[in-house]
């Protein structure tokens, strides 16, 4: 389906980086969900460029709602978000065409739509596009709020510094959601945020780990086969720019692990059965078994980078030297967490919604 | 969709441990490929338990093709692959129906199918289902690698032992797709081999990693966003029993790199466009570039283990104390390579069908 | 998708005329539903040759259930239906291959497959193939009146002879499923059994028209745009060999009607709303407003005649006279009753399971 | 899908008559199309209210291009269609909210979203939402044409009043495309546009028949069973407000036909294979057979009218009778038959894609 995501709640996904707008259609989704715009908006001003970690590039991210939404909630149709672009500069791209910059998609989009790509910014292959991907799932993350589920990713590492592991989640899942810079230890993020400094001021870059939990989820959600969550969250996460690994629970770390520790004990409490551990994740055989889930996506050194790289020129078929110019992220590690937690809200609800029916998420 | 994969070419699975019968019907693959039923069974006995590392229970997945081939020639129409179940000791099972294994799919089960679920051995939950994954599997190799298209895993560690990396990939997928304990380096896999003995012994069991590379993938396959390569093939290889995170390239250690050592040098010749390093796995934006795709998955230790382990009977609402009967495997790391080769075919094969048309398969 | 239908409840089809076996994959059943074999057979001997106005071909179409099915209930995942061939006379077929029988998929399927379809009996164009629809429909027609909803088909119209019209549709649903020649008015029926043997005396055939009711389905089921309910039953009805024409409520009459004859008053009564008349076949917007919903279907002569038709041999490329040999029908309108029968409830059970939930259709 | 159609070539539909916007994604569509903006507009003027017999809402139905065009060539990427709404008077409709408008969906979307529906001019529901389909198909309709598929549509019959059949397929279809009222022989046409204002003026509306030629598809397109060409194209037609019956070649004349009339004799020249007839509008099983295809749609007549009728107030739960106010048309055949020619255009688009591959549209 290339750009349309989820099967009984589905996402379109339109727009080029230096086009005229891109945006998102929503489908799927009950009528009367209340609109809360401004929440719409802190989750895109999350995944924005902030400070001088990022880039320089300032978008407002205006999102305008087309259809869909009447009296303030939603009506069961359509949801289409368009944010148009503002603050372009074309020519700063202009001068590069031909010339692959390596880690991107230059040279593939060449030959998948032989040279009819727009390439500006990289098209349709920007960062920018999962703007409107935050925008939608906004929109869903407030749903499922209303029913008890709560999303939340912090920076598990970057820059080569470690955050603190999760520990109290419904405490650590609400304060990563209230900050900018989602790391649960401030002094951690301060170290993370110097080495992205540096280097920034080497021209470099960096990347990072995620880590997401979702509380609330209730079991038997997921299929055994095709439609396990963990299939389906991958799906997704893997359409995130950057994102190159995702592991659920104790993830790679199962490879040394025995199955006496890696198994997660059940234990019954008048009837309430949960897990001692979770290493699992909360998935058990592509199901949820009620406990949290837990993920992480590893999100690759942001490929654009001052300093001076061997690539081609795939239009004259020449070896080149290039240095990406433009307004670039030293780090995007951070603005991709919404990112994150906007297609985890996606995926759990479309399977949610598979299971319970249309109207599961209203209130 | 459940239990259909896929989007142009598409699978079906259907059976469960102890029925009559598992199987798959494989959709929308071209007429006139020759089926090649000698190989189909020498991947379904990779996969099958082989010595005194895999269960005792023996099947001889003998795999009857009800329906698509004529004249030994696919005929274009869906191709039903039936194994019946024969080596089922029901009774075996019946009197730990309740008491949740844990890392097993018992709990989630019942929530979901609120006790209807046919239990013994897993049901449809089990391990056994994948054989007619690596049937169908089996049938779309061979036609990939009329189109030079060759798939090969090895085992990359198991039990706390690595294996020697990839080297000459095209020797290197050759070599393991000869072997039934696919490793690169034969002492290394005797010491696996002792290792998951040793675990065994113990009653225990033991997880590991699967490295695979595809070679000759032409560039310009997957989707910028919901399908892309990573997202296809994540989709599919996270429905694998067992699997709990999969990594394209290099994966989660991008965390630890700069963008300079990250980013893949583009290199021409004579109009050839390569890459100097290959972090990537082959996929750039989502699209192949044309270098072999490589990736990785973990799989977690068998969760049956003789061991007793705390947990509940959720029919009572008890906690119980359970140790694992039946005949099971302290190691399912190298039977489940030939189920990734054969996801990785049938998900690669999808998305050139879908890209180059329904005949691309045929020679 | 080309074999599977449906969203959240979907039907495989696999299996040719001649082949091994032909069969379905019924997936996103509800767990827990009985599954009623005697109920099954004998939608079958509804779907198979009678009598002599039927082909010579007899088939005992035993239906082996090969999952999905635990202590006589559904397990909610997918259950395999296979029916073997037995009655297989290829030897009649194999003298006619490349002569393209007038009105059949012959030369269609030659050119889509280049000549390695499995030409036999035409092979998974067949009508035989039917019956594994009808097998699975069985299981949601049972599971659907168990929540009230009640379908039935009737010969509106066959070999030039009307039968009344519906009148009292709870009855006469019940009245003609209970029938192996579905009319209303017997007399008409037997004038259009005469008309039938005649036409199979001149060697030649008949077709007519298919009047179907469902009774008891819910207001507010089917979608705005390209999943209507006309959409999604259209889609299903004309994948049914012979069906060449589908209606829904007045249908084509509307064409000479003015708005204010074809509009349905509504009335309400106590909160109860209905519509004086059902010219809308109880579809207003692509959406069930809970009325009876009403189509019809034309179902063409069976192309298969004694008669002798000039065609071509599209292997030597040239024109050749040709008599059908075989054990064909004279007629086939009384045997696809029941195939849409069950497309009807496929189509409405997955509209409904898609609305409210995999659960649904449990009692 | 509820508002995705399609499988290789999808098209997204968003937008209320009377919200901010209506519009549509086009995904899927080859790289490298000339856009040809003119025709576009051309198309929406054929669709757009025009004089006398049509609403006196008058909308520019400017379209605005947001995505997926790039130096006017199509990129590969999504495409988003947008327009705006301009002439809207919703107060025209604001008191009428709770009285059921019998023949439109006021009720039915009342029970599916619950009162959240936005009910202004019929909210998503308005056949306004067809503009969109009519702006992406223009583009589809123009890349086939550059295969040498030709589509046309003619107002078979409308109010009463046939028109003369197709005869020189080509010249005909090439000569209704030049046409605003698209009917063969003007003086029929004269006589149906008479007869509409008399039914106007009498506070009521007609309907017709809409009949389709599609010349030059290749033979070989279409799937043996649920995406046979007829169900596909029907999933689509009867997605378009008031289509309430199509038929294929002789479609429900079938009823009447023997088999001996009814096949249509092959007839071999020089290996181009053609038939005599064509009864079955080109379609053998499913799959085109090279002929033109040719079906049929009945459009009813529009179901707002002026004439007082009895409904109910579905809100208070009252009968009531209601004049429907507002700018209306007394007839919609000829403003639909463009949208006819659209779906056809995405459908038979679809099916080539998915058969081709991707680049099949480009030239």
């Amino acid at each position: 389906m290339k750009n349309t995501y989820g099967n009984n709640l589905t996402l379109t996904l339109f727009g080029e980086s230096h086009g005229k707008a891109i945006g998102a259609v929503l489908d799927g989704i009950a009528a009367g969900i209340a609109v809360d715009e401004a929440f719409i908006n802190s989750q895109l001003s999350k995944r924005r460029a902030a400070d001088e970690i990022s880039t320089a590039r300032k978008e407002a991210d205006e999102v305008k709602i087309l259809s869909g939404v009447f009296n303030g909630h939603t009506t069961g149709t359509p949801i289409c978000f368009v944010i148009e672009n503002n603050d372009t500069k074309s020519k700063d791209y202009s001068d590069t065409y031909g010339k692959a910059r390596p880690g991107h998609a230059d040279y593939t989009a060449f030959v998948k739509y032989g040279g009819n790509e727009d390439f500006r910014g990289g098209g349709h292959f920007s960062g920018r596009i999962t703007a409107p991907i935050v925008a939608a799932g906004a929109l869903v993350i407030s749903a499922l709020r209303n029913k008890g589920i709560y999303i939340g990713t912090h920076i598990k590492e970057c820059a080569g510094v470690p955050d603190r592991a999760f520990s109290d989640l419904y405490a650590d899942v609400t304060a990563v959601n209230e900050k900018s810079f989602a790391v649960l230890d401030e002094n951690k993020g301060e170290k993370m945020r110097e080495n992205i400094l540096k280097a920034k001021e080497e021209g470099d870059s960096v990347g990072g780990i995620l880590e997401t939990a979702v509380i609330g989820i209730p079991a038997g959600a997921g299929e055994p086969w095709f439609d396990s969550v963990e299939s389906m969250l991958s799906h997704g996460l893997f359409s995130i720019p950057a994102v190159k690994g995702v592991e659920f629970g104790a993830g790679f770390a199962f490879a040394d692990m025995k199955g006496s520790e890696a198994n997660d004990s059940f234990v019954a409490n008048d009837r309430n059965i949960t897990t001692v551990t979770n290493n699992n994740g909360g998935i058990n055989g592509g199901i949820t078994n009620g406990m949290p889930i837990l993920f992480s996506c590893v999100v690759k050194p942001t490929p654009s980078i001052v300093k001076p790289q061997q690539t081609v020129d795939f239009i004259k078929g020449e070896n080149v030297t290039l240095s990406v110019k433009g307004r670039h992220d030293p780090c995007i590690v951070h603005r991709a967490r919404v990112v994150v937690d906007s297609i985890a809200a996606l995926t759990l609800a479309d399977l949610l919604v598979g299971r319970y029916g249309t109207d599961y998420l209203k209130d």
